[in-house]
């Protein structure tokens, strides 16, 4: 199956339009919320948690891994790729993060060369962005800024206040003063006020979230990399293959795979959100530690 | 010596205090910064943290542990007591919280007998200062208000912002409605919002910080416990004993212990709020795993 490892709940802005694009697939979300947020904390203390996460996966027999976290990417991916898939074992395993994609479709977008990345303190001083935009194009200036507080609000379900919009204000204020004309909401959470940030931005500045992005460009990475779909169990490759119609799959077109979930705190507290975002009703989460 | 423990840097609220009113012994400080905030955690998740704080003091030899935190106060400091004070060591161990402390205060001060409280969602949803004041006197109206937002907006340095003094009204209105006399701050970072608390529930309402009643009723634990103060390391015990007509006692009324931080974060971050906020200079904080 396709695991999708966050700190928390945030990570679900990527799975709902990753179900959307890949419906076919088995897929397992591990929110790490007995000990969100990540992105206050230090780059050493995300790696050993995304460390704990990644071995946690490959013992459960997981193959793809996307780390569905701006922050866990930021400070850890390479880390993580560079610890775990150097071994005799590497074709088998993959661990994808989520900031090249989004990279690549700012840096073929934006027309004036000026690009704003907003995210958490651990993602923004990491630079990571910066240095995936100057890879594909060491013209285009980057601004960034750190929005810490709008993860709580958000979370808290408040970020519709007005107290939320003018911390916003604040936060977005030198950025709108550098003449960006894309905004990279770098944390999974931010989809969640996209209209506010568009709305203060305004509608000459296009505003990408992570989730759509990365949906389509893990169709793409599939579609070019036979070798690694092939391994990914998926609906259909269980009882019939393949599988087309069926009574079920003309329903619905594409039959759907396996949802898991996994968390590290209140399983019912997570499944109340999680069922509430997604639209859909879910299998009560797995609580584990890691 | 004398540890206490705490989710990160609210603690040191709690530490301040008891440096001030007993500076001869010496100190151990865990900030589990790591993983903090716990306030929004579920009982199970702070429990297990709490546990493994316990294991980690004990096993570095600390016989005397303070939960300078709330939420681990009320959500975890009956089960760390009755799994690590049951054995043949109980006598030598001891773990005590803030909670009884600020209750015995307030239970005592109280006139109308209508007494407001906040704090996290762990420590509110544990009702464990309505059991606190209702074993003291249950003819004693007790209305608790979480604030989640407060942490991160303390944490970040904005508490003093418009945003926040807006926030704080909306979490006190219903409380100021009970009208109250007494109002416990149940949460350890509260303190540094004490001033926008005290304004906004009126000259009426007492507003009581957990430290300096924490420290107060130290110092009286201690002196009706020698057993337990007899073991505690402490300035003077180490070259002379009793410390009394040396110069250094002389220049500074009572000579200080050692002062140790530890914390699962970043030790430089933490070392510089430690240093502004207790207004002194500390040795870097040793950066442990739990």
């Amino acid at each position: 199956m396709i695991a999708l490892f966050d700190s928390g709940i945030g990570g679900l802005t990527v799975l709902k339009p990753v179900l959307k694009a890949l419906p076919e697939y088995d897929y397992l979300y591990l929110g790490d919320s007995g000990r969100s947020p990540y992105g206050g904390r230090s780059p050493e203390v995300i790696k050993r948690f995304a460390e704990e996460a990644v071995e946690y996966l490959f013992g459960r027999g997981v193959t793809l891994i996307i780390f569905a976290c701006n922050t866990a990417s930021a400070a850890a991916l390479r880390h993580v790729q560079q610890k775990y898939l150097k071994g005799a074992k590497e074709k088998d395993r993959k661990i994808l993060g989520v900031l090249i994609p989004v990279a690549e479709e700012v840096a073929k977008t934006t027309k004036t060369g000026r690009v704003g990345v907003v995210g958490t303190k651990a993602t923004v001083e990491s630079k990571s962005y910066d240095t995936e935009i100057h890879k594909l194009n060491p013209k285009i200036k980057v601004y960034s800024q750190s929005c810490p507080l709008l993860v709580p609000f958000i979370e808290e379900g408040w970020h519709e206040k007005p107290e939320a919009k003018s911390i916003l204000r604040k936060y977005l204020k030198p950025l709108k003063s550098c003449n960006v004309d894309a905004l990279i909401l770098g944390c999974t959470h931010y989809p969640m006020m996209h209209k506010q940030f568009q709305e203060f931005m305004g509608k000459k500045v296009k505003v990408f979230d992570t989730g759509s992005i990365v949906a389509e460009k893990l169709k793409d990475y599939l579609h070019r990399h036979p070798e690694i779909e092939s391994k990914l169990s998926k609906a259909g490759s269980r009882s019939q293959k393949p599988q087309t119609g069926s009574a079920k799959s003309a329903a619905s077109s594409v039959p759907h795979g396996k949802r898991l979930f996994l968390t590290t705190d209140d399983p019912k507290k997570f499944q109340s959100f999680a069922e509430k975002y997604l639209g859909m009703k879910i299998k009560t989460p797995e609580k584990i530690s890691l």
